[in-house]
């Protein structure tokens, strides 16, 4: 199946660039309500499940056994920014569980955002591990691994007792074999399975809603909910669209990931979706996730305004000229919730 | 016409993400020699014709009336890093041309690579205009309207004299009429107009071999080959795609432009190329016009194996661990120059 086109990227008053893909939205008892493309192909989530990625953590006790905050507990779900609250908070996250900075594996990343990183410049500063965008998930596995007694070492390999404990829940939540599927190295270095975008937006579906989940899962998913809802600068932060669009609609779960790639869940309305870009960008995606997440039938006339508004977007060239629009293709989204 | 895929990203043995796009390649006589996707469509060359509006300013003497040196030349056609030498070589040819940096109407721009925003931040610098990545094109256009002798102010206008000789050679290297194509705003607020690919390769093979062109815009054209040829370094900077190609294979001239556009002349064999991809992705434009430029027979084998070189590219993550690739397509380019 070959994937529409999803978005366009205008200039100059034509389509300038066009962006594919394909999007899943699973709505109660895991009824498909919605979807674009082939949605049936094994793709990568990467960090778009981060919450998954968290939860075993946060199911066996790890919020409690350590005092973990609701801010530790959303940058667990984060690809942060690296700016000071989200270092302050890796860093606060990794003391309560007695674990050294020394013990990440997730490689050293200058802060994305330019104006970040050259501000630690001016001041002398070098970046480490604790500014990565995946310090948070790290820091909650190093605690997950803590809490279970077991070697520290290795905990990105996916032999490693906090990975199988992940893959086993992914597989679990998105009710895909994960035994059998290909399976990479992530950016931060820890296993990243590929599983249909079906899947993963069931996955998402059930996180939301707590349907078919154990009551230990579904409230350490309730959990985690509350904590990103509470906090969703720690999840990105400034000009991020994961930050921006929590702040605008609280009751919306997103998340990007790496190629291309968004999940959410609509937990009141017990939704779950999933999308990736062919191509792998995250302007396409973000569009993309905000034009269906608007289409659905479970927001206030406002939350569905300020999700239309996200599903096109400026650009503005060096000087402040508006030279064109990132924007989803109108489509009719079979949406019924 | 549907665009087909011309690259693949990999990830853990299976394709991640994939890349659509188009390219036409242009011989002697002004012949198609190869091409995929649809060359016919109007797309916006962005910066991969700098060379084309660098060409008015040398054909009308700038370079002879203020001696600009070939360096100067060479960062004329550039989209640089903004590291020191080529910051050096904007300021040199404003000085010569006896044009304050206050002139510039690109836009303030901090250098893309982290480490030289970071360096410069340490030194207590802050960003300007002629750290702009199109600052050296921008000197030849200040230079080129003080040498008309008419009002600097507003030398990036549709309606400024500089830009309606750059209109006109366009129009002209290109054989496309540019008066009824779409007009759009580039980043470094310059006219940039829609042209078909079929259209900009012809531009490029009349470039590379004076076909066509009078004896001084052959010159002139000869001339910008030379400097760049003699200079890689500024056309591009550090790690960069432009720069490696043109210093590992001497004989070619290319040139990167936004949105995943890419253009090339091969002067020894009168070979225009041009492409886009679809979805704007430079990582694709890259080893596309690797692979492309390898399939045709006008090279060494040392030439020939250091394209196919380029055509795939490892991707490691933040622990230098490789955990896939990006590769141009397997694809007969039908090729005979």
């Amino acid at each position: 199946m070959i994937n529409p086109v999803l978005v366009e990227v205008t200039r100059g008053g034509i389509v300038e660039s066009r962006h594919a893909g394909a999007c899943a939205v699973v709505g109660p008892r895991g009824d498909l309500i919605a979807s674009a493309g082939d949605i049936d192909r094994p793709v990568f989530p990467r960090s778009a499940i981060k919450a998954f990625q968290c939860l075993p953590a946060v199911e066996a006790g790890v919020v409690e056994a350590y005092g973990m905050s609701d801010e530790e507990i959303a940058l667990a779900c984060a690809s942060h920014n690296g700016e000071p609250d989200h270092v302050r908070v890796a860093r606060s996250g990794l003391a309560k569980a007695g674990v050294s900075e020394q013990a990440y594996e997730c490689g050293i990343q200058w802060p994305d955002p330019g104006e970040v990183s050259r501000a630690m410049a001016r001041a002398g500063e070098q970046a480490g591990q604790v500014h990565n965008n995946c310090s948070g998930k790290h820091a909650f596995m190093l605690a997950f691994a803590a809490r279970l007694g077991v070697d520290l070492k290795g905990y990105v390999k996916r032999d490693h007792p906090v990975q199988q404990a992940i893959e086993k829940l992914i597989g679990e939540m998105c009710d895909y074999d994960l035994a059998s599927t290909p399976c990479g190295i992530d950016g931060c270095s820890v296993p990243t399975w590929a599983v249909p975008l079906r899947n993963i937006a069931l996955g998402f579906q059930r996180f939301g809603s707590g349907e078919g989940l154990s009551e230990g899962r579904a409230e350490a998913s309730r959990r985690i909910i509350a904590a990103v809802r509470a906090h969703p600068f720690m999840v990105a932060g400034s000009k991020r669209f994961c930050t921006d669009l929590m702040t605008a609609v609280p009751r919306a779960f997103v998340k990007t990931g790496a190629e291309g790639v968004f999940c959410a869940t609509i937990a009141h309305a017990g939704i779950g979706i999933a999308l990736k870009c062919n191509d792998g960008a995250s302007r396409a995606a973000e569009v993309t996730l905000a034009a269906v997440m608007s289409a659905l039938d479970c927001w206030t006339d406002e939350e569905r305004a300020l999700l239309a508004g996200m599903s096109r977007v400026a650009v503005n060239n060096r000087n402040g000229i508006e030279t064109g629009e990132i924007r989803a293709v109108q489509r009719q989204w079979k949406c019924s919730s």
